[in-house]
């Protein structure tokens, strides 16, 4: 029995299938199912271009109710016009008839490129195949059908106790590349058999997204078809969590850890990336400037090539703080590149350059700026920007 | 006598040498200077972290009187401390001296690498071996000491009647690469030999820049040198510019084609690009949305790939529209690669997969949207993002 994701939790199963929109037979049809009806929330994407497939799932989910998902990779159905919607409710239809549910209680979503149709034949008969494939080891096989660019799938559980039950989270997640500052489509589903009402699962949900997925994927910077949608189907038998309080705070501490885990692991896997970076923010007047300075330095292309390029290019990165808004004064600033301090009080001071230049020859690399104007912190996480991504991008519809 | 620049008005002489900031005895040092005191005025960057010599120039035209631009390239003077400060001044200082003017009638510029002490002993060298070498003849030489990793120099001079005399305006311009998203300095010394008072002078800088040089580099995504600075001597006679009116129309209109000419060939220099992108976008409710919706196209990494790919992925362009913050039915757009039609209505429509490769495989490329949400425009400038910007940036500081 996979322990490594969505089937991780009781009462889950999932499948993956290649059902023909992508080529050479890669997975490209997900199905995630709950043996009961579970509580569900979701955070969209912000673009005033949404796909059909968000529009169907934000109008499914509105009752705070769901029972399975069911995603598509290769062709986002976005752009798509009204055709795109009849496709985006096929999907649900298909799902539903087959799962014995009503079609409001499937998620939809798709990834992949932007205006063009959906093999909706194609995807009826993967979708009906997936369904009788569903088992509780099928997490990893629905992980990968999710997948683009991704060179690697993406998967989290974490356990926690809520008064004497066992809970668990777990979660898959796509997104590559486009990671800032013009991202493609991130996906993240997520499931625990946690009983927790939607409303308050919704709350948790967002500040979750906030501190995570977030901070590799810039609000407003966000694509056609983002999507991150959570089911909880109580079966974990915990005392139902309803509002704010103790059993409610663990499992936002749990459901973060999660989410975070899940976006480093979106960052690592960027577009040609060869390096992960970590930016850390320290000392911001306020979380809100905290977490913009994060971003801004770590969406900037001059600060991604750098790592890349191994140089320790430490302008860059205060010059980002710069313009990114957050308030702070800057002629009070540290900068640190891994452990080497190579600005202080806004300006340089020495620095030992092979020092700094080894900390940008590891793989995983912390770049950290101490905004010394207040006390909130935030931390964003990128990867460097190569000639794959170039590559990549160049090239990613043909 | 060049008539390709900033010398091309009258009363202006211009030098451009090599004092030893950058290698393999590039120019680095241009001097600008107008035979009589001049109205100055001045738009810079709203980066919080501003360089020395932005600070100084920005106190030294705040009364709108300046007589010299002294600019050095290889090295930012940004994030030194108190003694770029005094390095700034000291630039003035004595360029001042030199040419028998009080250090408040210079302006200061440079642009390089951040948080590394200019080599202050040879500036001042370079400084003087410049005034020797001032002529009606410098404006190339003056043009060439700016550039970093510009691959050419770029000048403009536009001529217009206003009453019965014979005005040039004349400019130069630096800036390459890190156009969109994440610019490095963008500095442009603009001279006019037209009569206008400082006032309205800046209100025409401003109005004109806003149109042009924030065309191809975004509001707040500045380095912490931009700097445009223009000086207008009054030796055409013409009637004094003193407020709105016909003469002050014609005066923005030649100042407008002045940057946008500049802006555009910055766009066309962008480091590593092979190809130059005109993003226009038509049909927008505001002037601002429209101008929102071309910036955030034209600074999309996967528009600028897709184009180096030469691939016509339209979804990217409406994607891009669709984070931009600009008001607009998204179900309503047209998108044109060229001239080939390839979105209606939010939705792809059949075309010619060919024709629309051919139309990228230009080297001058128009990528038009139209919101069809109302009357207003808007026209941004960038390059493709290919392999070598990777390659500049990765290792441009060593």
């Amino acid at each position: 029995m996979s322990q490594n994701g969505v089937t991780a939790p009781m009462g889950y199963k999932a499948a993956g299938v290649h059902c023909g929109v992508k080529k050479q037979g890669k997975k490209d049809l997900a199905l995630i199912y709950s043996e009961v009806e579970a509580s569900a929330a979701g955070v969209f994407t912000r673009n005033k271009v949404k796909a059909a497939p968000v529009l169907l799932t934000l109008k499914n989910i509105a009752g705070g109710r769901a029972q399975a998902i069911v995603a598509n990779s290769g062709n986002a159905n976005a752009c798509t016009g009204e055709v795109g919607m009849r496709d985006a409710l096929r999907m649900a239809e298909v799902a539903a008839a087959e799962l014995k549910l009503a079609p409001g209680m499937v998620v939809v979503a798709s990834t992949g490129v932007i205006g063009v149709r959906l093999p909706i034949g194609e995807i009826e008969a993967g979708i009906r195949r997936a369904v009788g494939l569903l088992s509780r080891d099928g997490s990893r096989d629905a992980a990968e059908a999710i997948l683009t660019t991704d060179t690697r799938t993406k998967e989290v559980v974490v356990d926690l106790k809520l008064g004497s039950s066992r809970v668990r989270i777990g979660g898959m997640a796509k997104g590559s590349g486009m990671i800032h500052p013009n991202m493609a489509t991130m996906l993240s589903f997520l499931t625990t058999d946690a009983a927790i009402d939607p409303g308050i699962l919704q709350e948790a949900l967002r500040a979750s997204v906030e501190k995570s997925f977030n901070m590799v994927t810039v609000d407003g910077d966000t694509s056609t078809n983002d999507m991150v949608v959570i089911l909880a189907n109580g079966l974990a038998g915990n005392p139902r969590i309803t509002g704010p309080g103790r059993d409610f705070m663990e499992f936002q501490e749990a459901l973060d850890e999660v989410t975070v885990q899940l976006a480093r692991m979106i960052a690592g896997d960027g577009e040609g990336a060869t390096k992960f970076v970590e930016v850390r923010v320290l000392g911001a007047p306020t979380a809100a400037d905290a977490r913009l300075a994060a971003r801004a330095i770590a969406s900037s292309n001059l600060v991604k090539t750098a790592v890349f390029g191994e140089d320790p290019n430490w302008g860059r990165i205060i010059a980002a703080a710069g313009y990114s808004g957050a308030e702070f004064d800057w002629e009070k600033v540290d900068i640190f590149i891994g452990n080497v301090k190579t600005a202080e009080g806004g300006a340089a001071v020495p620095f030992n350059e092979e020092e700094a230049r080894n900390e940008l020859r590891k793989h995983d690399i912390v770049l950290t700026i101490d905004l010394k104007s207040g006390d909130q912190t935030a931390t964003a996480w990128t990867c460097d920007l190569t000639y794959d991504y170039v590559k990549i991008n160049a090239s990613y519809r043909s």
